[in-house]
């Protein structure tokens, strides 16, 4: 079941992200301040979208997305992120396909991906592109030496 | 002269970006916030970087840039405008020439550049081609529908 995140889904999401060997610890700290500034002022306000993919109260993903600042109708999708325990379940594409819907459903017309190069995020890059979107641009060594910006768009 | 931007500038940096004809109103606010940040916590704290060049006390352009978060060492130069009286003067290229410089100096190595792909920016997109910037990508409709982002980027 996939539903708004609510104030006791900010426990699961951080374990999630700390287990999730992708994420670096300023990536952790970016999750935590984005979930804070929506715990505290809500999606509307904070620009930041949480939801969480849930099964017998047990969360085992999340996303968290939102519109793009000066633009009209292009969202940012930040993260979409599964716990370890529930890989290959198709809980990642569940919460992409419910992000989409919801970013069309707020007159979103494009989806923005932001994701690194590095050898260890080969699979997210594969997810994105098994699910439509297109390998816009690679920009070399953005992150730092030798981890690249990768940008995938989807136009709803 | 190019210094780094005082109170005093506010007032003309602002009439910078009501005047520049290619500013559209959401991002005269956005000067405008992001001049507040500065303003109020200084360059470090707020992330923002405001330079003004000047002659006989008269302010002619402005370039605003910062560190891009979750990286190390890439910078985003947000914008470089010049008093429409005083163009073709080379105003624009000092103050690229001093931020370059000033971002090295910080310790960075790449600076972005996002500008729109609209025909009255082809100015802008010629001075960054023109001063050694890579043209790496294109979003189609990434502002709105017929405004695509264009992403320069150079390597120091």
């Amino acid at each position: 079941m996939i539903s708004t995140a609510t104030e006791q889904d900010g426990q699961p999401i951080q374990s999630i992200t700390a287990n999730t060997s992708v994420f670096t610890l300023e990536e952790v700290d970016c999750v935590a301040e984005l979930w804070e500034e929506y715990r505290q002022h809500g999606a509307e306000i904070s620009g930041y979208y949480f939801v969480v993919e849930s099964l017998d109260g047990h969360v085992r993903g999340f996303a968290c997305y939102g519109p793009r600042s000066l633009t009209e109708g292009t969202y940012d999708l930040f993260w979409i992120a599964v716990d370890p325990e529930y890989r290959r379940a198709g809980v990642g594409r569940k919460l992409l396909n419910w992000v989409e819907k919801d970013i069309h459903r707020m007159g979103g017309r494009l989806i923005v991906v932001e994701t690194s190069g590095l050898e260890k995020y080969a699979p997210t890059r594969h997810f994105y592109l098994a699910t439509g979107y297109l390998l816009e641009a690679t920009l070399k060594d953005f992150y730092k030496e030798g981890d690249d910006l990768v940008i995938f768009t989807k136009h709803l």
